[in-house]
């Protein structure tokens, strides 16, 4: 339940405000050269306390790796234990809402389904955790660097405004920034979207049937707190075409001798669930927070009504900090699909 | 790779147009009675040849149950073997594609990641795989019946018809005709929308992180042949709302002795990648099949350009026939999800 | 639970007595020649009826292959579907043991375990599941051919006659017949030992902790009906032996530049759970079986007092059936490994 | 690789000379009471320094709860993390080995298989692992002590002294003190054998086919360092016994209304790869640790010639050592199994 992946398998563990989180990579071949610094600099991005609207616990999110990586910074072959120790957890701003149920939060599911639960800041249910995954998401983007595969994320949507360009992330935020400013001012939280596309995939990753490379993305961004609605490719404007429309057609690609390519990219870079050397690129839609700056009428553990007066600190649009946490993600399908094609890894030391 | 669940396993093999395709249903639990007449009426809905926008193709579709269930219908523990003959295969019909490439169906990506490829129907890619998914989830079905569990899926949207209401099953399919009728009569083809509704399902299943109930529902309906978009509850709405306009407010439940529920169902059923015991409704959709019943420009094995003159039996409108893979595949999720909690079943015998 | 393997597995079904047993092997790298012949040679080695002291039932056991090879006999890359029909079941030889308890068989836990029962033969618990995994061996064993890798079992002990030589197959068996001769007089069964040797096994194969190479042998090992003991190497003997005696010196090899071997072998090819390039060699002890051709005292299902007259055919010496069953066992574990460890197939065709 | 178990997932991590070794428990169920403290006991027994025989390094081993229990000592249903940081490294003892292939160690196979070693104690190959798994089992055991299911092992073998009671731990470990008393003094090691019994286990734990319960104890035992040979009922002896001396015969239990039970059981308390409720009792045979307290010849990494200096800290008899290891690997077998058998857990708070 706390696994992702098949052949690279990141199993992880951590109540939002225990003693730490972390996690174990498991399947990482030897001899590839892993910087930690690279690591913290992704954990820095998905970081909370760093611009508006984005939530101002101030965690310091320093990894520590405590095997499976040499003295001088080779992966050894073993699994890769690693930890991130919880300092800026202020319990007490959730006393009052261990016996609350916050509206669309995990707080009454969980709560029927354990009987039991750590009510600060959620508990494991908190986005806190994905922090084990884009510190093991880095230690993948590693591997994929020295293939030439690129794993990019953007915001594309937020509000009344929705980018259009789904190949390029945009230069100019300011409608986005207006949006994220508008709901601020109203104590409220707002939804969005993120897009990510992933360029120099090799053609063949993905497995038929139950293994196909988008329903691996689909899982795996579906399990990011708050995602509601994934596509790739045409995605869901798919159903209101013809399909003479959104035909790829093959012809021979120029640039290399007996290549193929398509003249289009309606498929999103997967085809019958393979990858086809083209460009993936796929979006996800995420909720705005239900945890507003302004009370909200409830029930407690018992069925009581009560109201709500949040008073912890929280995100005003997630899709800001999930950009990281979908390219994390990312790495994690493609560098277990890339293991599971069994190629020589180009990042491996001789 | 081609196994579907983690406590309730469907394995399945076959291509399109060999000697027959099947599976194994492992992981049922004993003295489940189980109605093969049951398994074959979902078969027969999920039949190619039955009505206009469909494949031609007439496949008795009868499945042989191998092992797994006693001469009286009651499962044995023990892994269900079964198997669906292929008969009208015609493997005449594929000669002269065995070595071209269809457009966005899988014959270049298999091509390229195995070496080799059965290219008559598409061989395993083909749709004819999720007759075996299909009849797994009518297995698994009869389980969640005696929960009172029900699983229902109907076309939403095709062409420019979409329709708004995502709790009904609409009454008039008639727009929806005309959309289908007009893809025919230009010898084209057209996406379409499934939503699907499950009803019933107890509080407390899914699992947390990575086994979330919606992502293993993305991952399931992504799975299917076609498919380019998932969405849940709000779903990618909730890109442009504003949290305090999508909370589900919590209330006791006047029916209940000491029960909570929700006011509204923007969530669909799930929180905390958990069920909450309200109604979970998502939506696929499809894309238009991309083989058309009119020449195609593409080029051959060997990068040469050619042109596809298609002469199989084809979908118009795939949509049609995944409603009942898409409910079938729901079935699996939540028969999977079921076994999980580890609660006693209704279902089986004393 | 029905399934072996991690990158190569194989899941399987059939109840003895049903309509037919059979399995999916998934994970077959594509373009590997499988001849079906070899495959029904290994079956008919496992075959019973062709001697004395083996059970007379007489099964064609003919292997029909569902998928995953194309016509020209490679593999597609697919899961290939295989059935073995059952033909000669005569369930009338069971029908007074349905309520009744074998001794030391399956009967009493299963009927616990499930509280439902195909007696007929033993069921899912009869060593005619064996056979799938002979069939599923079989396949594997022709990539292994191509590697230069040779498994080799034989009976290596029973009674009071047992071999010394672990390294080769004796070329006398005339001590055995005598035992079995014996046993078939006293219409009593024996036990018996099953010694076996990987020969041109790579160095590297096994994963540590968790997945070394012996453990996952003495599973695979263990899995076969009737097993008791299995040892690898020195075994054992090891109990009673000091280090300085029983340890395998490093030298230069003579053979290969810069190569490495070891002066003897007591590790049986292992260590640290990984292959070392030398012959890897292990024994399995089966039990006698337990079904005699004289009656028993035992009860029935109520736990009523009662005389079990069996008339069903029954091994004397399981052992010397199990010998290909336990090459089978062995052929999955290395094949396994073999594609855990990614190197280039020789089999593979370009 | 580095995960054991199938519902009750136990996946570790560490080198014997890092930071830390750890693990993460995943898929204990929720409101069951975990004392800290005994988990602590059972790493007591485990460490080193304790007796004459055993390795005089000297670690605290204590374990750090991560997360997945609350603070009054409840687990949550989450995952549970805990680490035991390391101390007493000293690498300094293993500076010049790092280039040297010890005897009969992972040195080479792992060094051939990755490419890259840590050299130091052994790295991941160390038996400081199972301190990990000790502590994992500890956790279980808290869950089989509240179903009345015990699990007890014993040295029941070294050098010379065999134990023939194979029901109970002797009293007397005289004969194996001097055995091992011997050993020192020639600055030699010795093998041994643990024996292993587990009472009160309910009927019904154990898959057929894949997973028996006797193929899964035999896997986790064989994982355990050193491990040669394992056993259970009656185990090798079974290959010179006839049938008919060691059937274990059904016949009515007086304690238990319609009860029945075996006269002997010989069986070992599985039957059918199911437990039948009898006592089930195993043995795990060491070998004598190559790493002697004197010069040995070996070669280096390249090939050349060398004497092999030890300077660390060893056992004289791993058996001694891998008692707890034993019991912990048994309790992490059954645990699993009692989780796969869906039964209420006494152990879980209302």
């Amino acid at each position: 339940m706390n696994t992702f992946g098949r052949y690279l398998r990141l199993t992880t563990f951590g109540e939002s405000h225990g003693p730490a989180i972390g996690g174990i990579l498991d399947g990482m071949p030897s001899r590839i050269p892993i910087s930690v610094d690279r690591i913290q600099q992704e954990l820095d991005r998905r970081r909370p306390g760093k611009s508006k609207g984005v939530s101002q616990r101030r965690e310091s999110d320093r990894i520590q790796i405590l095997s499976g990586i040499s003295s001088d910074g080779l992966t050894l072959g073993t699994p890769i234990g690693f930890m991130i120790p919880n300092h800026d957890s202020r319990q007490s701003d959730y006393s009052d809402i261990s016996r609350v149920f916050r509206p669309c939060h995990a707080d009454f599911t969980w709560q029927k389904k354990y009987g039991i639960r750590e009510a600060a800041g959620g508990g494991r249910a908190s986005a806190r955790e994905t922090a084990n995954w884009v510190a093991g998401g880095a230690m993948v983007r590693q591997i994929l660097d020295a293939e030439g595969i690129s794993v990019e994320g953007w915001v594309s949507g937020t509000g009344s405004w929705m980018s259009q360009d789904i190949y390029e992330k945009p230069t100019d935020f300011g409608e986005m920034d207006s949006e994220i400013e508008r709901a601020i001012q109203s104590r409220d939280s707002i939804g969005g979207r993120v897009s990510c596309i992933i360029r120099g995939c090799p053609i063949g990753l993905g497995e038929p049937v139950f293994d196909k490379l988008h329903s691996r993305l689909a899982e795996a961004m579906m399990s990011i707190n708050a995602a509601k609605a994934f596509e790739y490719g045409i995605g869901s404007d798919a159903c209101r075409k013809s399909g003479s429309s959104v035909a790829d057609i093959f012809v021979a690609d120029p640039c290399k001798k007996g290549g193929i390519t398509t003249l289009t990219n309606f498929s999103g870079g997967i085809q019958g669930g393979v990858s086809n050397g083209q460009d993936i690129y796929f979006s996800v839609v995420f909720k705005p927070v239900p945890t507003l700056m302004r009370p909200v009428p409830t029930v407690d553990i018992d069925g009581n009504p009560c109201i709500l007066q949040p008073r912890g600190r929280h995100d005003v649009c997630v899709a800001l900090r999930a950009v990281p946490v979908v390219e994390a993600m990312s790495c994690l399908v493609i560098g277990d699909m890339l293991l599971a094609s069994q190629r020589p890894l180009k990042a491996r030391m001789p």
